[in-house]
């Protein structure tokens, strides 16, 4: 019998889905699982994007360009006008998700053995992309003590070695729910600038941020226009992560051209996927505001119930729908496993997703969560009754 | 400005695409341009598993597991039992269309370096999937006149190094239209056995084949079970190629857990795509029987016509919807530029896939073109029209 491949075998494989039989074994024997260890929103995808599929389904569902549709990627230019980005349909290849962006601006952008600075805590499958294209993502540790701050900029640049290519900044932030002000994303620029390295920024989350302050995407600087690429998705935006349809954004042509290359491997992204897309873009601002509104609410409850837990520490998050927080525990990944394992509160428990798979440096986030606010007030509230009388109970 | 990555400039770009900007420039300048260049069906997506979807769409799209709804594994593995596959869900990951299953696939079995045999002239994206993975293919030549048969065993055995690590084969061929016969496959087989090697069989034409004999599956081998990967696709089967839903397929554990790591990477197939391929598991035989004859017919139509045009060498393909096709030109790479930006004939032309690109020996199948048979009669009939006069022109 032949062999599977070495790679295969060092292949990234998820902390939070090692967790998965444990859940299930804990629906089987009857109990109900919060999930809060996992980006799924509960919300409704917008039901008149789903009606305008419906209606405008096509007899042949036919490959599209590589690229994706041009009247999507045409009206996708006018929602980045909307921030004031100044995007042409021609800077945007639609993608499978965002996942499929991280994949082809990687791909396009370093050769094996390049390097990527990005804070960690980090999204742990940026690993996983990352060791399929034999790229090495350095991490620049960041500390849930200052509420996971960016290091200052000579600490960034004294990371920085010949083989560094890039940096990749998750903004707002998954798995911290940090919100990058701008002077952030210009200190980042400029030091990609100066050093000639790319800046790489997944803003999936851009319409999830809690404060009064306009979010400012990287898209929105002219003079590190070919430094900078955006990864984009629908799948959270619209609650819509089952669509699969995301987008890799530069203005930078070369990474277009390059991108394309992949996308032709695997010939079209999805036709309804981008149908779905591009009704999307007809939703009007009160749903943001709704669905703002909302996780505002969740986010507010959730901090509120975890500060009040002792020994828990929990930084104040202003952006995406998540928080890592502390835990007076010894190894949170075993706590974890406990949770669905051995405890239950009134036939309930609640999945978290532990952070040490977030951290790139072996032995950090050791006592820490990620905590996914995707649940409603009322599952919330019933999910950290069960976190409060678990960390009692685990102590003893 | 950081450059772009030197892989990716030296990434497989499709002959094919390289033909696109002169069929704008023809349809631009007002020419209809008849489309036999690309494996896109006219015929419609069932209309019943459109409808399916219509009526089942859910309220939330949510991701599904990374390896594809239990629900869809399940009916699938029905699916195969009708050719006699004993097939499991867990035999099965869902893939964005076949083009992710060949890249698992490569990835789970084969390191940087190892290599692939597989008959050439080869499906184009093989190329690309490959030297993404940093594997090499190496072909074995097949020949048109007499019909792209495999080689014999013993040319096989003799292309075998160190490090070949598996054959691969499309059967039904793209773009050959050649269909194996089950001693083919058996042979290949025992020549995996032997050699420890893997056989990766694309299937997702299975479904055309234009002979009485029933068609031989690889997953039906026992003896072979854990060497055999099946790629498939539910896009040419359903004229569903827009909707990006394939599936890998083997009995061998140790690659199912390798792709699924993969797949993780990428958190889900298309939710949308995946109830649309559970509904196509409800069309009934009527529908393939129906296809079948639509596609013997225009074969037949085809081949009648290129027989008729002087110089014209065209072998009889009994499956897939393809035949390459021997032309009396010295470049037809030349000469399809030429049928697009120079030739008309009643403001017509027709635009076909230069077959150079589906060789990976420099050199070869430079008089040869693949055409596809994706239109009707009447539009095959005015496509060849073209053709033919283009052919006594070209010529002088």
């Amino acid at each position: 019998m032949p062999t599977i491949s070495r790679r295969s075998e060092r292949a990234y494989s998820s902390a939070i889905r090692k967790l998965t039989p444990y859940a299930d074994r804990a629906k089987a024997a009857g109990k109900h699982v919060w999930h809060l260890n996992i980006g799924q929103p509960d919300l409704e995808t917008p039901p008149a994007a789903l009606q305008a599929l419906r209606e405008n389904m096509p007899a042949v569902v036919a490959y599209t360009a590589s690229r994706g549709l041009a009247s999507y990627r045409a009206k996708l230019s006018e929602y980045y006008a909307r921030f004031g980005a100044v995007i042409s349909a021609d800077d945007i290849v639609i993608t499978n998700g965002g996942s499929e962006a991280i994949y082809f601006t990687i791909m396009s952008c370093l050769d094996r053995g390049d390097e990527i600075l990005s804070p960690e805590p980090l999204y742990a499958i940026y690993n996983g992309f990352a060791e399929s294209a034999g790229v090495k993502i350095k991490p620049l540790t960041t500390y849930i003590e200052n509420g996971f701050a960016l290091p200052d900029s000579k600490a960034i640049e004294a990371a920085i070695t010949p083989r560094t290519k890039a940096i990749l900044l998750c903004n707002p932030n998954n798995p911290t729910g940090t919100l990058y002000a701008k002077s952030d994303i210009l200190a980042l620029a400029k030091i990609a600038k100066a050093h000639n390295l790319y800046l790489f920024v997944d803003e999936v989350y851009r319409e999830f941020c809690y404060n009064e302050v306009p979010y400012f995407s990287a898209l929105c600087m002219d003079d590190v226009r070919d430094n900078v690429v955006v990864i984009d998705s629908i799948s959270k935006r619209f609650s819509a992560c089952g669509v699969r349809i995301g987008a890799l954004v530069t203005r930078n042509q070369a990474i277009i051209q390059a991108a394309n290359r992949y996308a032709e491997y695997r010939l079209s992204p999805s036709l309804l996927g981008q149908i779905f897309g591009e009704a999307t873009l007809d939703v009007g601002p009160a749903y943001f505001q709704q669905v703002r509104e909302e996780y505002k609410k969740r986010r507010d409850l959730l901090i509120k119930r975890l500060r009040a837990m002792p020994g828990v520490v929990c930084p104040q998050p202003e952006g995406a729908f998540y928080v890592v927080v502390k835990l007076p525990v010894d190894n949170a990944d075993k706590f974890c496993r406990w949770l669905l394992d051995s405890f239950q509160h009134e036939g309930e428990t609640v999945m978290l997703a532990p952070a040490e798979g977030f951290y790139a440096t072996k032995g950090l986030g050791k006592q820490e969560v990620r905590i996914a606010y995707v649940l409603n007030t009322e599952h919330i509230n019933r999910a950290m009754d069960c976190l409060e009388i678990a960390l009692t109970q685990y102590k003893k």
